[in-house]
């Protein structure tokens, strides 16, 4: 009997692989996710969504789901210090301070059972389903079916049963201890040699300590705690139990909810805790690691913990976990789309282990920022002032809440993110902080705007789902004085070799016209913004029928925004274009700026992206082709 | 055997009956609900939510269900008139203007089956059910027993089955045609003598028309027709049939759905349209008209379509039924209580009769202003603008928004309402203009602030839940400078006979440390706010323990706001309280403003309030009991 074909199969059912299953059961693919665990997370584990992750989550519309558990919101950390009556509060800083444009200025906290279950939900809906319990047995790419290269072995987590099946792809998204990993000889690179015990506590407790719906840092003379707000007038606590710097030191130090209470009690004096209920109470060893490769053939990925481990303490986890799945899913659905070669899956692992590297590197850097010293008043108000001195300490301060946002996630040029060392010049492709304030490999600035059909004032970053499909915003300035540029860049656009057209729909007979963000192609969403209020904007009359077909996309630059007052195109001044010309903006499909061209008459905005795509999707694009 | 009792029997489960069932049952009420229809509302009905009833939907916690439906957004409606091509947009204004400051400036649109669905799941939650499809056959007030003095019968459609009950209370929320006020010999009176025949249509349609996704009104040589976007891509056509007017007419006059897409069509032109589905098609007639009484002995009362009917055309119906079941559900709750005397409940009938005749009054002129004559763009600036020069035509449109948002509602002084004429007086009561913007028998103005115990930015106007209870907003100014007047409210607010002591739970044995909203009364919930950052505000130290213990109610009024951009204090200042002194906004259950007293040191805050509140309670409060 034939061994069944599938698209990818993933191991694991935590954060990093349903959230490369929701994408991919979205877009059509056909996956077997399997899951060695009897049921979901029910209780605890990782806890904190980052206001990027938020953006993303809302993205993929997940969002309202999130949010309907009525999850907890840090906006502030506050810190305590020992004094002579016990601890006292000796500043608090917000955790998602105002130099940082974020839609969501805080961090979203309920348990993970509660996210994973968003996200199965997600999969269910779209035909998927998370088999358990079922663990991964054997695998090998042996190429006996060029198409379905991997051969994977399943078996149940009880040993009655198993299968073997055949993928083009195969994901572990196992966690810290990954058969996968260890099969391909995979090492882990400890940055930092020092492993640490940790307790953590979720329950529901009464107390006189003010902060506890904060999230705290508490040193006192009978050892540290970390305070976390959460879901269900819950409280978790974090206390570190046993250092690999101890002189006793013993990765199997444990310690009863009891004497973590205990200790919980000495900690919070003169303040009294009690607990009316524990949740869920776990002790774990942890050390900081980071595998030394995601993939060895680009058809066996790894991501999530199985990848990176660090301490919990800035909860960078989970988040980085849905950043690895959503950053390779594209990939895979790009090459497997014909839109992209196959080695654009080579920026999977550039891509997401540099961010790995500097989460580790922070790992390090946040906790010594916490305990060599206080950060005084005047300091933080500096850094949040954006204020054009900044010491050391103030810079470490803002890099670290850029970071624990998660807005710190830059990604270096590559054949994606177009950069000087590209292997395309365009004397129009702009760079920052020449002709545009956006940076390529980040994530494209917020902007409000109105959309022109139905007047809605909505969040343009927000306005292209996460389809696969990469977003091209045209910037189009004042309409009288962008005419003829929009019209010659939609003209070079309908050439049948341009960047957009190369990929239009093969059936053309199809009856597209309630599809809004793809009724031309998947490759590409576009949205148009004028500075013009949206009343004055007629899409028939104004917009060349390339991008008018986009109709639900046109929106007035009209909205008023306190970061740049004296703008009267808010949305343009935010991205640093100029608001009478405009420009183009491409965006990755995971909502990361690709490039940043000019906006102007004849063939060069399209030459360049032309160019700028040639490299993506491997093929010979626009004029360039044609005069061939 | 003895009848069952109830506290209350509610037929019809429209958005008036769900209401009150919602409330009453979540207040742990005992209520039979029947429905004559065998299941809940598929499609069509009313279909439009004001941003003011989505602030009171928020308030009862069902918002975010609301939302999950993804409803249309209006945020502007288009004019359209005939001109030599056909028809052409002649202007634009916005369903919400700024001058109106509500935290929801559009209208929400989805049919009324999923509204409704997210009230009778809420209904579910807390034990109670629609029992369908049953209808009443009788009912009397015999007073048989005192308790319980009405008689209801009912009986299921099929007539196979019938059961007698006792109540407290009945409520008819029928709709139009009211077996209940039939029997109770109610008269509907008629404002305005025509009535028409409306077509209504929803459906997915495809067509060029351009304003297809907002609010349109739309003239032209054959005929008019009103747009309204919806969720799911539809769209609502209502085509006005008949008129009394007409020569011809006839009230059961008719139209097929082809003929209403085809005058659609001819209406349209220039524009091309065209049906994908219809989802719903109604024809019914309709006139004005207003029931002379709510209620004749307040135990039998009614609501909703009941007591006021009306065009559909301003999208008021579904709004006002849910304000008049709130309106009358805190009534009952409070007399039911013993928190206050059974005179309140004349109060349903005189707020709510009038708030129908202005909606009457409005509808007239609503229809007026449209047809009469097309608003300059200057004009409507000019309204938006709040400029002091107004013209008769701006101040109809204001109004206009106003009513149309819900923000109109204005009800009159009386015993709940402090005015002027108030049984009782006392110096320190504050009467707009003079030292308050807070006008009584108005929505509480909403403002932003910071929640001391987390750190949330959170919406004052929603904090409290709508639980039943009084809302007592204690804005406490620059906290050094109300030091002693708030201390001197606490003692005298401690005294066991003043306002807020006189319903403390008899039970204090109960642990209530986890009840935020209402741990010592379900009478009242108070709110502090300070002119302070919020990092400075320490609860423990600075509140007297009667305001502390609303731990998670005391807030730092630091956010900045564009309405009040100078102000440092921009929740006292919207209120028009001073920033150092503060004030004391006593709230209604249903959000509108009670009275608003001066915050001063001595017994003159307390006794004002307690005066207030002896009308309500009909019990003599606090010094003025003392001293007897």
């Amino acid at each position: 009997m034939a061994e069944e074909r599938y698209d990818v199969v993933i191991v694991g059912a935590g954060p990093v692989g349903l959230t490369l299953s929701t994408c991919l059961q979205r877009w059509g693919y056909r996956i077997k996710h399997i899951d060695n665990r009897p049921e979901p997370t029910l209780t605890g584990r990782a806890d904190g969504i980052q206001p990027r992750s938020l953006d993303l989550l809302r993205n993929m519309g997940l969002k309202r789901k999130i949010m309907a558990f009525e999850p907890a919101k840090v906006y502030e950390v506050a810190f305590w210090d020992p004094n002579s009556k016990g601890i006292h509060r000796t500043g608090t800083w917000a955790s998602c301070p105002k130099f940082i444009d974020a839609r969501y200025p805080f961090t979203t906290l309920l348990h993970q059972g509660l996210i994973e279950r968003v996200f199965i939900e997600d999969v269910e809906k779209h035909g998927g389903h998370i088999q358990r319990p079922w663990t991964i047995t054997g695998f090998e790419n042996d190429g006996k079916d060029p198409s379905y290269p991997v051969e994977v072995s399943l078996a149940h987590m009880d040993g009655t049963l198993s299968e073997t099946v055949r993928a083009r792809y195969l994901f572990s998204g196992e966690g810290a201890r990954s058969f996968v990993r260890d099969r391909l000889g995979v090492k882990i690179h400890h940055k930092d040699p020092i492993a640490h015990v940790w307790g953590v506590m979720d329950g529901v407790v009464r107390t006189n300590f003010p902060d506890i719906k904060m999230k705290c840092t508490i040193h006192s003379d009978a050892g540290s705690i970390m305070v976390i707000p959460r879901e269900d007038n819950m409280v978790r606590l974090y206390i570190q139990i046993a250092s690999s710097t101890d002189s006793d030191w013993n990765p199997r130090k444990t310690a009863t909810a009891e004497e973590v209470q205990q200790r919980a009690k000495n900690i919070l004096k003169p303040y009294s805790i009690s607990w009316d209920r524990v949740e869920w109470f776990s002790v774990y060893p942890i050390g900081q690691g980071i595998a030394e490769r995601y993939t060895l053939d680009e058809r066996v990925f790894m991501g999530g913990d199985v990848c990176h481990t660090h301490s919990p303490k800035a909860g960078q986890g989970m988040n980085t976990a849905f950043l690895d799945a959503v950053n390779l899913a594209w990939k895979i659905h790009h090459v497997e789309s014909g839109f992209a070669p196959r080695s654009i899956l080579s920026t999977y692992e550039s891509e997401r282990k540099l961010i790995a590297e500097s989460l580790l590197d922070f790992d390090a850097k946040y906790a010594k920022l916490f305990s060599s010293r206080i950060p005084s008043a005047g300091e933080v108000a500096g850094a949040a002032s954006n204020e054009p001195e900044e010491n050391d300490f103030i810079k470490t301060f803002k890099a670290s809440c850029e970071f624990t946002s998660g807005y710190g996630v830059a990604y270096n040029p590559n054949t994606i993110n177009w950069g000087p060392e590209h292997p395309v010049q365009h004397r129009l492709f702009l760079q920052y902080p020449e002709g545009t304030n956006l940076r390529t490999g980040r994530i494209l600035t917020p902007a409000t705007v109105t959309r022109v059909v139905d007047a809605n004032v909505v969040h343009l970053e927000q306005q292209i789902p996460m389809n696969g499909a990469y977003r091209m915003y045209v910037f189009g300035g004042e309409p009288a004085k962008t005419k003829t540029a929009l019209q010659d860049l939609a003209t070079h656009m309908s050439n049948r070799t341009s960047f957009y057209s190369i990929f239009s729909y093969l059936d053309k007979s199809l009856d597209r016209y309630h599809e809004l963000n793809n009724p031309h192609t998947n490759f590409i969403t576009i949205c148009t913004i004028f500075n013009s209020p949206r009343s004055k904007i007629f899409i028939q009359e104004m917009l060349p029928e390339v991008f008018a077909r986009y109709r639900d996309h046109v929106y007035a630059d009209d909205v008023w925004d306190q970061r740049v007052p004296d703008a009267k195109a808010a949305a343009h001044a935010k991205m640093g274009l100029d608001e009478e010309t405009g420009g183009v903006v491409i965006v990755r499909p995971d909502g990361y700026v690709g490039c940043v061209v000019k906006l102007e008459q004849g063939t060069g905005t399209c030459e360049a992206l032309d160019k700028y795509f040639s490299v993506l999707t491997g093929k010979r694009l626009g004029e360039e082709r044609a005069t061939l």
